[in-house]
């Protein structure tokens, strides 16, 4: 398997690193965005590297429904079908059975729920989320696990982190060999529980190591609190993950305390809802003080949209409802995310993260209340 | 006024031409794709560029109501503020207040409608009509018209050339000089009201001649025995723009009878509906006949979508919903409109565009029934 990972500086507990898989090199820390159905919602591939991105996050679950995983191997693989060539992480599908579908039964063997699209009845079990991922031909894979919502009983992460461990080993047992493998620490807000969780998995054995269960309900603080505890007992040779986070704060918090890998939705959905990142905070763009400024969006970003368009016309494609007011705000705020992962790889080869993250944390917030 | 129009080559009834605009040549005949509210939907100018368009038609009406011409204008012209430096067309906005606005008064002074955003009361008239286009600065501008729907008594057809005539006139004096103007031949489906009506546009003088009044309820025959009855009385050494038309066999049948000028929203609009155009005929995407089909959508097209992606994805994409698919989908469209174009103005100069439309009409049109 072509996989490697290797830690190139440190700052405190911050890292800066280098993935290699088949298809590429991928800087850490690094924010991978998402791919839910075999396309990052509005960009063409090429965008996608025009901003900055080196590896995109595709979902099981949406992919299994529609258009099937096996139709996707028949086509040459997810790569080919989505004209992406670069590197691919899959999840397992076993977050979207939890928040998405109609869970029915969860037992030993796996899950069964049915779908969101149209009710169908499905399986997913470790070997099946496994055997999936191998279809869809992904570079990194998630093993299946457990993931109850915040807040559960203490009970439940218990049985979950039980469960995930048994399903970790049998999805190490069940990947295809050219995959690596990622296997995911559970245990809710219990530090002890997630760091034996940790544990049993280090003693499985993986590629990396991800922080899986949270932005399911926890606050931020709590969030912070946890991964700064629990990334550093991360083993230091392999990438941490940190699933499904975040905001611009969260990944700047994560990253100092030794995250390596991201995937939110956040950039993407955002844009789509006319919420922009920028040097100066959060932008509505819908604001009507917006309505006759000819400004950049953003006249510290050098971004293919604050390089060729005003606030005005933003603003006009928004409330219009113009499918461009979707691209060129994806466009902008993967640009914004991307810079912001770029300037934490260099913050940390130049030992100076914490005044990085201070100066970050200490920026406005909103631009427009 | 930099605009000028000359015929470089005849074939029959049809020419291959240049129109000079201070902003960039456009060979002839051409296709203008629409950019209604100054966006042509999930197109990028740049894509525009790529796929050949050399102009582009914008909306007086949908922009009067938003964001406001007056806005536009502060902001330094439409042509700044969509990011697009080539040539633009704007309408009068006449058309759309009888199709979509709600119509409340016409009278010799202009139009009242309700705007179909939020109801709100606005009028225009040809000196308004004159002023808003001027503002929004494009290089063509139209003069009002009053457009019946079909059919209509002949009393009405006769009633909207008198006026027609008259807001012509009234357009003409009250346009910027930096603007070329289009007269606009109203009559109906009545050969010789249309040509009373051309003549006396023609003692007015315009720098082109538009026959408007078409694509309102007509049979695609009805459209095209007029227009072949009334472009060669059109003067030869003006454009000659057939509005709102059409289908790719109507952009032929046209151009075979020596209109110079054609803008639709049928390759766009189809486009965002799934509906594709192809060297072997129509091809609804969402048919399941596609969801393996690793083929290119034409393989005889060489524009981005055709060289990057499947028929199987480009299903995907349209069935999951997905931006992409609008975007891919407009992009081969408006690729395969500008190469019909492209093809009928090297026919012409070859001197073989009867072949050409004999051929082109005798291809299949559809590949799915």
């Amino acid at each position: 398997m072509a996989f490697s990972f290797s830690v190139l500086a440190e700052d405190g507990a911050a890292r800066a690193g280098k993935m290699v898989t088949a298809r590429g090199e991928i800087e850490t820390p690094c924010f991978m965005p998402v791919g839910s159905a075999g396309s990052v919602k509005a960009m063409t591939p090429e965008e996608l590297r025009t901003v900055g991105a080196q590896v995109v996050l595709a979902n099981t679950y949406h992919l299994m429904l529609r258009p099937g995983a096996e139709t996707i191997e028949k086509l040459g693989g997810l790569h080919r079908f989505m004209g992406w060539n670069g590197p691919i992480l899959t999840d397992s599908g076993g977050f979207q059975v939890y928040s998405l579908a109609r869970l029915c039964r969860l037992e030993e063997e796996g899950v069964e729920f049915r779908s969101h699209l149209d009710g169908s009845l499905h399986r997913l079990s470790p070997e099946r989320a496994m055997e999936l991922q191998g279809r869809l031909g992904s570079d990194m894979a998630m093993v299946l696990d457990d993931c109850p919502p915040l807040p559960s009983p203490p009970s439940r992460f218990l049985e979950a982190v039980t469960r995930s461990v048994a399903w970790a080993r049998r999805s190490r047992a069940a990947a295809r060999p050219e995959q690596a493998v990622f296997g995911i620490v559970q245990g809710g807000l219990d530090r002890s529980l997630r760091k034996r969780c940790l544990e049993e998995l280090m003693q499985i054995g993986f590629d990396g190591y991800a922080l899986g269960g949270l932005s399911v309900g926890e606050s931020p603080g709590e969030r912070d609190e946890l991964t700064a505890a629990l990334a550093p007992a991360m083993p230091a040779d392999r990438p941490r993950y940190l699933m499904g986070v975040g905001t611009p704060e969260d990944l700047v918090n994560s990253a100092a305390a030794g995250v390596d890998l991201f995937d939110c939705v956040i950039p993407t959905r955002n844009a789509r809802n006319g919420q922009l990142f920028t040097s100066r905070g959060k932008v509505a763009i819908k604001h009507a003080r917006y309505a006759e400024d000819g400004g950049p969006l953003d006249p510290a970003c050098d971004c293919y949209v604050c390089r060729t368009y005003s606030r005005a016309y933003l603003r006009h494609l928004y409330t219009a409802g113009e499918i461009l007011a979707s691209r060129l705000n994806t466009w902008h705020n993967l640009h914004y995310y991307q810079g912001l992962m770029r300037g934490m790889r260099e913050a940390v080869r130049a030992g100076r993260m914490q005044s990085f993250r201070r100066e970050f944390l200490s920026r406005p917030k909103e631009t427009d209340g």
